[in-house]
């Protein structure tokens, strides 16, 4: 088979912990499903202010874009926090996302069983749960102008939030091809009622749900939203909205399922182009430690198997190979509720390896 | 004493319902302690449109300016959720705080005793929450310049966020005061590591913290802080943010007490000048019945007399008696989980009225 190139960056605290257990299980089912896999490794975030003077280094931009993939571990930490805006890790991360037009965030919220009582939702609440936020994440105030200007009533800071039909249209078309995949439901997240960029919004995906009638569509507000998720979480399928409000959200249903160290995620660009990336930060607390759970780092790997190469068995089998090793009892001490028998990362890694 | 002027608006759906109720508390607080109040009603939302042709009349404004404060029902109902934006109810809600210069919403998120099982989380997470969520309610994204454009990528919208010094300032100073007078803790609110009014806001924040050494205040990303309020509610005291976050904050806050039908809310202006309603809705699906449960515009009207009229001892009165009355076993029938001796709206009014 035709071998894929995937840029490989480590990042900061646990990443490169995390991320070389992933490497491991890429080699592995390369080997057992006879893929090919070329990984390049690039400087990003934290590390590469500290070694470029600049947390998105020129040459890191050209790994990625000669890639056909990304699989990222975790930037920032308490290091760079206080630089200025220019040597921030997270302004290497907007500027990652719109150099490489990765426009649509696809993150998971699934329930572990392992994790269940992790959550602060009682069992019954959060039974069934498993939803997807499909949020827009090169738009919005995150991209708009900002400026600061004098006024009478002292300095003044704006923001700008735009939105265009084209924007809107392909997250939306997005959002039903997933919803499409799954139980076909489809809620659309906007404040309708308030914002011009939410009618703009709405109208869009409006017009674009007459592509996919079978899919069942609701409108919800923002403020709502925020409210059902903690009623009713196992009644959303597909949640699709725009930039700042899913940064908000996709956090609010992760944090629910209470599994959001185990979580992965895509930020998908044209085509089957694809950054993938565990939920949870760097942790610099641990880092460096052992101590770190390479599982969600792993499940993104599958995640880009199926998204971006198409290697659906192989995802399969990554994600079966997880369940298997949770099932057998096998904990990193994040999941281990205080048990004493905490396996290390590459331990887990391996025990992983082993089942696939 | 000197007679207080109260504007009254009961609004749509079971605004009429529960704000009879709290009519006749202030009338007999009014008996108790010797106050003296005049009320003066006032239409507004939805029965506005269909009476005036605008869900704010002038001379709705007028009243309003004229009384020391405002007791408002409920807004809003499907009869007009397809209006233009000028002929729907939410539109003057945003002109009234406009108008009446209503810059703080306060919402207290507590935990009834007898409600604590409605909640979603569980009760040993939920355990001693009681927070106050100070929203900035007349700037940000929600009055900034809106309008739609051609581009070459179709038709743009365009909403801008501004903030000006002054507003953070006087916002600021007002959830210090409140922290004060609470758990001395204050979380600011904002997303300082991507937009520029919370960078403002920030610096702001920092600034006037010098003028309350006591109060231990944090600074929280949206996205963490939505998290965060799953994780560990009763970790907050209080939280204060601008609009847009404050609406999408305030309301998980609410929800994650599961006592969303009695919590009250106070929107207040320069001075002591403030407008106060329940934060649940108008509820058109039981409307006219009498099921409606007044005691969170009860409690409103406690918080009016406290913040407003400086009248602490027959606030303390009337929510010491809704404290009784629950307390008694009394219940309406949201909140009566299904037992079968449920009291209307007016006899839940009788019982407050009594214990008073
Ligand atoms: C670090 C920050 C800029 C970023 C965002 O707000 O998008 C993060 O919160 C995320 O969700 O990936
Ligand atoms: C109805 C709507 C405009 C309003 C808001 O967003 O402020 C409501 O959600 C609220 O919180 O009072």
């Amino acid at each position: 088979a035709e071998t894929k190139k995937i840029a490989v960056i480590a990042g900061d605290g646990i990443g490169p912990e995390v991320v070389a257990e992933a490497e491991k299980v890429l080699q592995k089912v390369g080997e057992v499903f006879g893929y090919s896999f070329e990984t390049e490794h690039a400087l990003f975030g934290g590390i590469a202010i500290d070694e470029k003077g600049t947390p998105l280094p020129a040459e890191t931009l050209e790994v990625c874009k000669r890639a056909d993939a990304v699989l990222l571990g975790a930037v920032g930490g308490p290091k760079w926090d206080n630089n200025p805006k220019e040597l921030r890790p997270e302004t290497g991360l907007l500027g990652i996302r719109k150099e490489l037009g990765l426009f649509s965030n696809l993150r998971p919220a699934v329930v572990f069983d392992c994790l269940k009582d992790a959550s602060t939702l009682k069992p019954e609440v959060l039974e069934g749960t498993d939803l997807m936020v499909v949020r827009e994440l090169t738009g919005g105030i995150y991209f708009g102008e900002k400026f600061r200007r004098q006024t009478e009533h002292g300095e003044e800071a704006v923001d700008t939030c735009a939105y265009n039909v084209t924007e809107v249209e392909r997250i939306a078309r997005q959002a039903f091809d997933i919803a499409m995949k799954r139980r076909k439901k489809l809620a659309s997240v906007d404040k309708a009622n308030v914002l011009e960029t939410s009618r703009l919004w709405r109208e869009t995906v409006i017009r674009i749900s007459a592509d996919y009638p079978e899919v069942e569509l609701e409108h919800v507000l923002v403020d709502n939203c925020a409210m059902q998720l903690l009623r009713r979480p196992s009644s959303f399928d597909v949640i699709v909205t725009e930039n700042m409000f899913g940064d908000i959200l996709s956090d609010e249903a992760a944090m629910l399922t209470g599994s959001i160290g185990m979580l992965a995620s895509a930020s998908m660009g044209e085509g089957s182009y694809g950054l993938y990336e565990p939920v949870h930060g760097s942790a610099p607390d641990i880092a460096g430690q052992g101590l770190a759970n390479p599982i969600a780092t792993i499940l993104s790997t599958a995640l880009m198997l199926r998204l971006t190469f198409g290697y659906g068995e192989a995802a399969d089998a990554i994600e079966r190979a997880v369940a298997e090793v949770l099932d057998a009892g096998h904990r990193t001490s994040d999941i281990a509720a205080g048990r004493g028998d905490a396996l290390s990362t590459t331990q887990m890694g391996e025990q992983i390896l082993n089942a696939i």
